[in-house]
């Protein structure tokens, strides 16, 4: 059965912004950083008190909690349909070791706080609606990140991840029997069951929305983007004997690659992100001529004509400026632009209107739970403002208007799906 | 009593290049490694097993060995005048852990060569003449290097340098009883006793003789250097949400400023030596804009004027080419040119002529326990060709005849300042 206009209306009007805010504020006690960020990374002790702060809050609103193998924890209202497949919103608790207070929690507590308006606006859903504690976005305790909902989308991962060995020697399937010890019994959920529809609340993690005066980013897509390993081969001398002209300097030479491919990748439309963040010199000492230089791309851009174009020319380019040193370009990654669904789309840009938020479409440059979630339903994203558009920052600052904003979209958007 | 041009001819004569040749194989032994080259650090086993062969060398030639307070051997064929002054040769018997066969090596041997050729061509000097292997020339096992000469010429260093921590953890001072008590009773030598006259024998470690086809380098001193810690502070950033243009990215700043100062430092005299060696950049993650880069920068130049003029721009251009960031340039280290005594200079000229090796003046680019030396006597280097100016290298090579012809010159200055 659809809602109508006054319904969604009633329940974005039911979004509180105190109560989201307040919430925010109890999640950040876990972890909480003398920098005023969050250290909570995954199926650690902080992490797991949140997670139980989060199992008590959805009792509280008389919600069931399941779990599934990887510790994806599931809060579900039921809907008048018991067999229907249930609509979902959701992120991640789980934080940077120097992560901030909304990275990830903002899209968990928003769906909480969407739990209350439903309940304060007195709305009963056809399907089932759902909240979702993905585990391990982050992927710094354990790696891959966007872990959980990878395995909930493709369960043949299981037992990889559940082998993933901690920086602090732990392996995951031991952390997740302590904090399935400490939540003490929840009901099991399968993996890869099916759902009607996915939204994921989450800040920007860049000034895009800050600079238009845009309170709602709706996310078109996830961009693509391309990994490579650059290794650069000289030659080590004595510094202080080897005449210039005979020298073959991998620091000199990996430089002026970084020079010429960040020269390279300029775009006045602004759509490329280029980084160089890891780079290694060997053997490293001031009076050797170094012999060697490994150095990272992270190359990402939403359009897949210019993202093939210009990541391919980077090995070309690379040989051109390696002087005389030799140069080896191998790509280790690579993943294409996912697009989000237009009708979900379509649903925020009218659930951002009904809450007099202004809002744009936008691409998210950084991956998310959401972009797996594409594999099961239709899906799609929900951007709010971050200050400065700075993340992964214990920094990291958004306003309480902003994230009730954010929420009273996805609110809306929810219900709407669940009819 | 002032030595005889046929005197000199006769030594240089004497010098028998099979079995310099020999030596250095058999020195080679210590330390030899798969690919050729040596690894013997400083009062290792096999530092410590090459001192013993260098004593038995000494006692088959019917020389005293002297010790002093920080491992420096002192080698001693008597003149007639036990009370004057002696005149030395030597250099240093460890190595980089992948050193080569020659650097150090060389000079010592030649010294010991020197001694059967005075032997073999019946000269008796009337100063006493020595042949030095001084202590940790490489600064690799502790640090600094060209200790053995920094604490002969400067004793106050002593207590400090016994208290050095090699890599593996081992004080300097215990090593050196283990070296004692391994090599048995010598003769203690006190620190700072006078010379005469000290002439070092060292391969180029540069292709200047090679590319000239010169035998014996004159060398006129050593070069002036200035070294730098520079630091980039950008901004750490989501590498693939944050737009280029509000990025603060250190690496790129950094390797930027790598370009510009290799662009200001292109000397077509060949005078100027710059490296970058060191460049780390923090944290180091590939989808993290970076948010600090440190680089160490050696600079070297044997004109006064040029190294303080160019040395002086360093930090200008690095502030010029800093884009958003954030740059420190601290000089932690500056030396002057060090000159070679001019007399010694003419000497080794003569000695090259009549040992009818082609010479030419160069200075050197590199350290060595000669620069120490100028502070007690009048000082000479003597360079002969290494293959394509390779060294702390094991693949670092010279011939038989261009050491032969470098010991040659060496026995002959030497006898000339013995008189």
């Amino acid at each position: 059965m659809a809602l109508t206009e006054a319904d969604l209306a009633r329940i974005a009007a039911a979004v509180d912004e105190d109560r989201l805010w307040r919430m925010h504020m109890e999640m950040a006690k876990f972890g909480a950083t003398a920098k005023g960020g969050v250290c909570r990374e995954c199926l650690t002790d902080e992490d797991n008190q949140a997670r139980k702060l989060l199992i008590q809050w959805a009792h509280e609103l008389r919600c069931t909690v399941a779990v599934d193998a990887i510790g994806n924890m599931f809060i579900r209202r039921p809907g008048t349909d018991p067999d229907a497949v249930p609509v979902a919103t959701g992120s991640h608790l789980d934080s940077q070791p120097t992560g901030g207070k909304f990275d990830g929690a903002f899209g968990v507590l928003a769906g909480i706080e969407m739990l209350h308006a439903l309940d304060a606006a007195e709305i009963t859903t056809t399907r089932p609606v759902e909240v979702i504690n993905f585990t391990n976005e982050e992927g710094g305790r354990f790696q891959p990140g966007v872990m959980g909902s990878q395995v909930y989308t493709r369960p043949e991962e299981l037992e990889r991840m559940l082998s993933a060995v901690g920086a602090d020697g732990v392996i995951l399937r031991d952390a997740l029997a302590a904090f399935r010890a400490m939540a003490g019994p929840m009901e099991d959920r399968a993996l890869n069951l099916p759902y009607a529809g996915f939204v994921e609340a989450h800040i920007e993690q860049a000034p895009m929305l800050e600079e238009t005066g845009n309170t709602i980013g709706v996310v078109t897509g996830i961009q693509g983007s391309r990994k490579y390993q650059v290794t650069v081969t000289g030659e080590e001398a004595h510094s202080g004997t080897m005449p210039m002209r005979r020298r073959k300097d991998a620091v000199l030479a990996a430089s002026t690659m970084v020079v010429g491919l960040h020269r390279m990748m300029e775009d006045p439309a602004d759509l490329t992100r280029f980084n160089v963040g890891r780079f290694q010199a060997y053997p490293g000492a001031p009076s050797v001529v170094p012999g060697q230089v490994r150095f990272a791309i992270d190359f990402r851009c939403p359009d897949d004509a210019l993202r093939e174009g210009l990541g391919g020319q980077i090995a070309g380019l690379c040989q051109a400026l390696a002087g005389p040193c030799d140069v080896q370009v191998d790509e280790i990654q690579r993943s294409e632009t996912t697009p989000f669904d237009p009708g979900v789309m379509a649903m925020i840009r009218k659930a951002a209107s009904r809450a007099d938020a202004p809002s744009m479409d936008l691409l998210s440059g950084a991956g998310h739970d959401a972009r797996n979630m594409t594999k099961l339903c239709p899906t799609g994203m929900v951007f709010v403002p971050c200050k400065d558009g700075v993340s992964h920052n214990e920094a990291e600052s958004a306003t309480a208007a902003d994230l009730a904003a954010g929420a009273r979209v996805v609110a809306q958007v929810v219900a709407e799906m669940a009819g």
